[in-house]
């Protein structure tokens, strides 16, 4: 049985650890090709580059590990594009994971995140695809307690398909001196950022500012994503990107219009 | 009674026709604050700016018509957590809305759209939010068909309230010599952008791209916003930033975690 082909891509650019750790336990499983930024895109959403030029080479990054890769100067979501149109063309890939990414994206975070930006493009293109994230800021974050769950989480989803139209945003707690306690299905935390502003005056005394914010969860329910990563559990959430409010509809077609 | 504060954003930039055209209708109702893009911002989805700074310099592109305006060297979704938490401050506006954007953001292009993130990013805020759009891409594009209808949903959104936790998207056809047929409540259309990656070289002999791509509608139904501006009706879609497949939850929990 040939081996299933994975595409791999991220946010923190190819050079970062995470996407490392990921690409090595794909190979364990799969013929791995990487189309990943060539610098950080962090908080890019799910942001294109239209009306800009696009540059996309060969990269050496995993030339070590005999892993075809290519560095683009766009965003996560045109990684997955020009892998998917132009790199990989006829030849489409069983699974495309993202990340490991440095840093959570559970709950509300989701929409801000370039990780799952990629998951979530492509989805959009029918392909199974998963996000990572680890919570863990640190360009040297602790990847050491994870890779077997990464490996379990990527077999089980090419042995029992992500279901259509969706896409799995998997979050890992940081590395600590409690053993993770396991694997749980949630859904998106309520939450949000509280955000301030860090207002200083540049060298010409002209204004800047620093946006620096703090996480509040909302939501007491056991089933999110939050309790499992705060209960070290690893939190998956299936993710779609029809945005509809299907249950408003009801609502607003009692307004005059 | 006091008159009701409306922020206005949007991702074309504080000088953009469509702006001025949405500026205009809400000063026919409310007292109006602009935080707005000092550039183009199209398809920067729901991007952030982290590890960078902002800036946020009070603008003169309203000022004939006397309104309050900033422009903001970030994304939209950055303007409307700078109007939040530093313009406004202890001002809760009650009603944000973006656009009017050059350019459709129906069916999957709600992703991709920075006006739309402004919308959301309202909505995540708990602020009654709608994204205005005009199918339309010139920079001369024809607003004079829509003004009425903006200042209509408008009003009922004022008084009706949005949904908690969504937002609209509102789209318009592009001006035509048919009249528009009315407004209808719609669900997300599933469709998506087919790529293509026009491959050039620069003047130094290296290869760059350009992404162009075709919109491939796959969705036959007719609550679609799709349908309704091919029909030439204007489409309301509610849209949520719980991106959960609800749905798929019971499928996951069968995998072997």
């Amino acid at each position: 049985m040939a081996k299933p082909l994975i595409l791999v891509s991220n946010d923190d650019g190819i050079t970062a650890p995470g996407i490392r750790m990921l690409v090595e336990v794909a190979m364990r499983i799969g013929e791995v090709v990487v189309v990943a930024p060539d610098s950080p895109q962090s908080g890019m959403g799910h942001a294109i580059t239209i009306g800009n030029t696009l540059r996309l080479d060969k990269s050496i990054a995993f030339a070590d590990l005999g892993v075809e890769a290519y560095e683009c100067s766009g965003t996560p979501a045109d990684c997955v594009k020009l892998a998917k149109y132009y790199v990989l063309k006829d030849r489409t890939p069983d699974l495309v994971v993202s990340g490991i990414n440095h840093g959570s994206n559970s709950s509300i975070s989701v929409l801000y995140s370039g990780t799952m930006s990629a998951a979530i493009e492509a989805a959009i293109e029918g392909l199974p695809a998963i996000g990572f994230s680890l919570c863990d800021y640190g360009h040297d974050a602790d990847f050491s307690h994870i890779p077997d769950y990464v490996e379990q989480i990527i077999r089980q989803a090419l042995e029992h398909k992500i279901p259509s139209n969706t896409t799995l945003n998997v979050n890992f707690p940081k590395k600590s001196n409690e053993p993770i306690k396991g694997i749980k299905v949630c859904r998106q935390a309520h939450a949000k950022w509280q955000e301030e502003f860090d207002e200083r005056l540049d060298p010409n005394n002209r204004r800047y500012f620093w946006m620096t914010g703090s996480f509040v969860n909302f939501d007491k329910g056991e089933d999110t994503d939050e309790w499992a990563l705060v209960n070290n559990y690893i939190s998956v959430v299936p993710c779609q990107y029809d945005l509809t409010a299907h249950h408003a509809i009801v609502r607003l077609n009692e307004w005059n219009f």
